[in-house]
């Protein structure tokens, strides 16, 4: 029997084959993980204090050790491949393991930074972990799809243009990390199964880079490469309590990476950082954008980063914000609500101007996504699926469902829609006089698994092409608090039959310890604006 | 009858009583124009010494001898109202004309001057034609097609992003110039008939911005907005001896144009200017982004000018020049060939660093173009003919034929091929290690109306995406010159049966007095450095 499951198990043993004994849980370890798994690693007993230590700084610290001569390059990279070969044993985030690899490039690190006495670049030394379809040279790369993974003529033989920057500027790669068939779930589920989330292995670490939000929460990296077409980034760093950062899509190279779509450029994706701090998320952009790689990416902008363009409307250092508190179609969830309370509180009571927005247009935002997200009605993505015989994923299917198989004459007028739509509601935004939108990223904590069905908290935000960041509040879902207690039937009339859904789904004990993030959107182009606001916001906000 | 011919000559009936009885041509005149009318404004009596010494200056020094109050903004609209009058007369390059409205703007802009004491912006009282498919608001705006000239719902309401930002710097504006049917011929011939090539009537002008170039060189405008989707600002720039700008397509506002696809975006269009200096197609681009646009257009980047940002890979003031004598499918008619080299001896006389530039997959890059244009097989366009009646062209039936109606998924794949091609002609420029190419923007002078059939010179860095810019020689077709003679069958060897019929349609009596241009090329976001180099290279050949 050579059907698809065969190949799938073939894959799945791979991964597990890649795993050093050594760094091996014990059967009885796996029978009995708790529902939190985030602190697995250090809970092993197979990290020494030393990593331990390495473990707790962020990618800024660590690049600055290692220049320091603190720690190597080498004893990093050891580290993160070990802590995440535990992590991804509970959460099942890695797809592609290579320890070795790292090891030897971050001797190479090592020895130069002794040959020359300064780092190689901003991320010297740095692990860095990579979402599946972005394109690593001789390593797998797939849309969640076993075509992909089967075919060694899909591999790609160099970096893409993304990786190479980093590369260049120091980084070691050592993981690759999960996607959903697709690349079109706000999980991650494929033939290699779902990723759970380490906060609560009964949610989803959120997709499409929900490898990557689960690793990074895990302790299995500190810093990752995500990509974002209606949320990827920003829902998983959500669901996961991390920082994230969707740029303005044509600011980072995709040049090199498979899409589920590809051509297809009604919407486009964005790449970005998927981070344990703020100031990592901008490491991340800067030391790309140095490379100049819009020289050999015809996606994207020659924009250098530009953090002296970081300005506010009122000439200080603190941004307007307007607070969506509900998109007007979904009211989140009551511990999301709680936590957008009490950082609004916390940024007026630091003197932040903080006024309401009112919700506009998302219902319609959303039809004219879906449509824009498959012009071909689906037809790639069920000829990839085909190719193997694997069966089309329950989300796979529920994403789909509703767009047509279009002509060139109805893409056309699609496109014309979008920006029609899009000008429409940028005006609507500058009328609000306001830097920033501050609004959930979904509307709720991380869902059970199977049931992330609501994008629009984050896919508005992939139709206007508005740079957004996500961060972690440091608060979590706590039964014992009242105010977590779940919306019934009549504890609030419902705006939509998915309000009602919303509600429904969610329950305290469920959904215990899960992380609550927020997201902060900006105008077009101002990425570096929303940066800069986020260094502020999130401090504030965690205080 | 009210069938498409009549609509047509209501409309030609139009344009004609918008011009004043006291600038109207006798009959006598209009009966024994000279073959080359560029000077007609000046020779026709109508224009006084004052208004002739406004004539000679370029935009740049227009806007600072208005600011100093040498002239008013008010004299200033009235000479080139009066000018485009004249030479449109001539040639038909205007499709609209409001030289009143000019004059109270004019007024307006006088009178901010003496309140203030000083310029609005840096095009204070300049006068700037437009055309055609350019939205100014209360004025026509077709794609070449009566559909768009009947229907008073397709006349703007409000200015285009890019007007609007010209206004805000000081333009005036008075007069809108044809385009072609679809926008889509190196021509300019619509249902108001062919637009002339003031330099020798026998030629176009070029296109599709044939009105501009013909109004510019006829001197009825001293700038003008052109737009290039396959060479429609550096063909009739090239054609007419004028300075043009072609940016990277996504560096100057589109919003509110209409296009001849609209909705489709697999080649993106340039907007740029057309200018009679060098330093005018600056003053053009800096003014406009100086508005910010990008917050109001989706189609744009949201980066400012920075001449700054122009640098020589040799770190000097000179680029580094590949010469590209032919485009390996088309060798250039002679005259054209006398221009190029005569460029190139000053250049390495001046000290520049001059290399044969290899031509490099030009056949493909028009194969795949050619699907670009028209994904749906041409049917928007047979569309809005079919409205009125009107007949297609048959440049357009030219330029459309072998397009078919594609699916989205055939789309995707024609937009895979086109980023394939880009990826790897950029890796074949990079590896010349030249800053700029310099070749002609079409293999000869201006063609005989009706026949010009060969985009590839400047097609080509549409598909690739580069900016470009264009700028007269000095040099006209001379009969006397030997150089200029005609190839004939056995003087070289044909590279294509395309080359053997471009050869046949010259001769140089025919061609007599048609100016000579050239073409730069830089890579893509590289528009400071085109820009820069622009100048140093029009000064040196055309000293």
């Amino acid at each position: 029997m050579t059907d698809w499951t065969t190949h799938a198990e073939a894959y799945k043993a791979r991964i597990a084959a890649q795993i050093p004994a050594e760094w091996r849980l014990s059967p009885e370890t796996l029978a009995n993980l708790p529902l939190n798994v985030t602190r697995l690693p250090e809970d092993s007993g197979l990290l020494s204090d030393r990593e331990k230590e390495i473990k707790t700084l962020d990618a800024t610290s660590l690049a600055a050790a290692i220049a320091a001569r603190t720690y190597s390059a080498v004893e990093v990279a050891k580290t993160y491949a070990k802590a995440a070969a535990i992590s991804s044993q509970a959460t099942h985030s890695v797809m592609d393991f290579f320890p070795d690899e790292a090891a030897a490039r971050a001797q190479w690190l090592d020895d130069e930074l002794a040959r020359t006495g300064k780092p190689v670049g901003p991320l010297h030394g740095v692990p860095i972990s990579v979402k599946d379809m972005i394109g690593l040279a001789g390593r797998a790369r797939t849309c969640g799809s076993l075509t992909g993974a089967l075919d060694p003529a899909l591999q790609p033989s160099e970096d893409s243009v993304i990786v190479d920057a980093l590369r260049r500027a120091g980084a070691v790669f050592y993981v690759k990390t999960t996607n959903p068939q697709a690349i079109m779930h706000l999980e991650t589920n494929s033939f290699l199964g779902e990723t759970l989330n380490p906060w609560n292995t009964r949610l989803t670490p959120g997709g499409s880079s929900g490898g990557e939000s689960s690793l990074i929460a895990g302790g299995g990296s500190v810093l990752g490469i995500g990509t974002d077409i209606g949320g990827s980034i920003r829902n998983p760093c959500s669901n996961c309590g991390l920082f994230g950062f969707k740029p303005t899509a044509a600011r980072i190279p995709k040049q090199g990476n498979v899409g589920g779509m590809p051509g297809q450029e009604t919407i486009i994706g964005a790449v970005g950082p998927m981070a344990v701090s703020a100031r990592d998320c901008e490491l991340f952009v800067s030391s790309i954008l140095a490379a100049e790689p819009w020289k050999r990416d015809p996606t994207m902008v020659g924009m250098p980063w530009r953090p002296e363009a970081a300005r506010f409307s009122n000439g200080g250092e603190r941004p307007r914000i307007g607070v969506m508190w509900d998109d007007g179609v979904v009211v989140p969830q009551p511990p999301m609500r709680r936590a957008l309370s009490a950082a609004v509180d916390k940024l007026k009571a630091a003197g932040y101007d903080v006024v309401d927005f009112t919700p506009y247009r998302t219902a319609e935002s959303w039809e004219i996504l879906r449509q824009l997200y498959f012009t071909d009605g689906g037809a790639y993505v069920r000829g990839q699926a085909a190719k193997t015989g694997e069966p089309i994923l329950p989300l796979t299917e529920w994403i789909m469902a509703g767009a047509k198989d279009n002509t060139a004459t109805e893409v056309m007028a699609l496109n014309r829609a979008r920006d029609a739509f899009r000008l429409d509601w940028w005006r609507y935004f500058a009328e609000q006089k306001v830097d920033l939108i501050l609004t959930p990223a979904y509307p709720g904590p991380a869902p059970v698994l199977g049931t992330s069905k609501y994008w629009a908290y984050t896919a508005l935000f992939n139709i206007l092409d508005m740079p957004g960041a996500v961060f972690p509040t440091g608060l979590y879902v706590d039964p014992q608090n009242p105010a977590d207690k779940a919306d019934v039937e009549g504890a609030r009339p419902w705006l939509s039959e998915e309000d009602k859904l919303n509600a429904e789904r969610y329950d305290a004990e469920t959904f215990v310890g899960a992380p609550l993030a927020l997201q902060i959107v900006g105008a077009r182009w101002e990425d570096e604006m929303v940066v800069k606001a986020l260094y502020g916001i999130s401090d504030v906000v965690r205080a």
